[in-house]
């Protein structure tokens, strides 16, 4: 009922446009990239992405703010999910203690780009990439890109993740060249599974909470993790996707997807930041698998 | 390194053995019947019960109990496992202050029985069915049952519900005339899924923590929770388990299975309970269906 109180905005606002208009592009990148890998494998069956619309409900009827999730089911992407939303509105009292600047001002924009892809193929590993831009009291960047094998131990697994790090590494490098190997680590740390004691992937990189002071450099980061991804990630795909694989290998990639499941649901801080900020329900769990078993 | 401090042992202290022998019946009870349904339908490829025991890691090697884990993968029980275990150690500082009589003396005494069944045909709802003895400084039984209708809709589901808590009704009728509008209301509070605005399944009972100073007649009560369920699930079972069903209804179920994982891995307090007591994992997970889809 009380007007929020007001701070003065951080340089992030001033960017709001740029970087929606950004993730929406890289979007749109990734999504022309994954449509022509279809084609290239799947030719007249190939797949293509449909496109839903949501808003962000409020309680007040105030505009929220949303998103766009495009989805695919192909030939080669069993099922991608590459969201986009831009969102605002006040946090809760109980998310206002654990937001950088929110117990200054209540009030957030978050704009944003997530994928998750599940592949048909138990040879082809599964990927996660994200970046996204807060504002509150203050602004800052976060997201990060990682890899799932299913075979772990393959020489073909090693040799994707190998890859998959060295663009990311070499992205890292051009801003900043503590980035990788801190940025690693915390990928490590994050993607990992207490109650099986096992980490979830090959990993990549993950960072959050960026605000180095200059924007513009944090900015063109973003960028380049997200390019280092489009560039990556199709690259693996196409030269395992039309590899023959049996049907033992098959029924551990849906084995393995549980593990994912299990991450998802009991420790990934997007997926309960998802819930608690009113996101919509199915955009967040789009990152579940299309089939699985725990045997 | 010092001793723990001591308290007068509660009443239930004196049950354990009684209590854990009548968990370990009613599991032989339970497993015998399943088995026979399976011979019922299945003739000479019915499934069979088989047992895998779990000891309970401790740090310091002390005896930490363990388990049996009781698995059956069968024609009409696609999978269903039976755990009993009995446990015992200290709880750690986390859980001291919230479990009861923890806070005066840290250790514990444990064994219960713990039943999900996740069914071949989508005409045949999964079941959930737990009892359990708890020895802190104090005592008490907890536990319940409850049903999950993959057509929640349909006449037969609405019947399989009605004769599902008509059991549990009775049996708590017998003790408490309270007890089934209080348990059958925790249930429908604890088995719901605010990210989804939506209950697991179609109820039945569910209570913690009871301790009425009779301890004869709550041991009296648990037991016939116990054998309620062994009374009507298995003909629930079998009125069911021979219906014709269709691709659709056999890929909705797979649908609705992804509600329960996510309950399971984001709500439930008994998971989350086994992750932070040592449980075994493989038991605790055992909850899991064995095939799930998020389309």
């Amino acid at each position: 009922m009380s007007a929020a109180p007001t701070a003065p905005p951080p340089p992030h606002a001033s960017l709001q446009d740029q970087a929606r208009t950004w993730f929406e592009s890289l979007r749109d990148r990734l999504c022309a990239e994954f449509e022509a890998i279809e084609d290239a494998q799947a030719g007249g069956d190939a797949g293509r992405f449909v496109r839903t619309k949501w808003d962000r409900p409020t309680q007040d009827g105030s505009p929220g703010g949303g998103g766009v999730m495009s989805v695919m089911r192909g030939k080669v992407f069993e099922k991608v999910g590459v969201n986009v939303s831009t969102v605002a509105g006040e946090f809760s009292p109980e998310m206002r203690a654990r937001i950088p600047g929110a117990d200054v001002d209540p009030r957030f924009w978050a704009s944003g780009v997530s994928l998750v892809a599940h592949m048909c193929s138990p040879l082809v590993p599964a990927a996660h990439f994200n970046t996204r831009m807060l504002v509150t009291a203050r602004g800052w960047f976060g997201g990060g890109g990682d890899l799932t094998p299913m075979q772990r131990d393959s020489a073909e697994a090693l040799a994707d993740a190998a890859d998959f790090h060295a663009s990311f590494r070499a992205a890292c490098n051009r801003h900043d060249p503590a980035y990788y190997p801190k940025y690693k680590e915390w990928c490590d740390r994050y993607f990992f599974l207490p109650h099986r004691n096992e980490p979830r992937g090959a990993g990549g990189i993950f960072f959050d909470h960026l605000d180095s002071g200059d924007l513009a450099a944090d900015f063109a980061f973003v960028r380049d993790a997200g390019l280092a991804f489009l560039d990556v990630f199709p690259r693996i795909v196409r030269r395992r996707m039309a590899v023959p694989w049996t049907v033992e290998q098959r029924e551990h990639q849906l084995i393995r997807r549980g593990r994912y499941v299990e991450f998802n649901l009991i420790h990934d801080a997007g997926t309960l930041f998802g819930f608690k900020t009113g996101g919509n329900i199915e955009a967040i769990l789009m990152s579940l698998p299309p089939e699985v078993r725990w045997p």
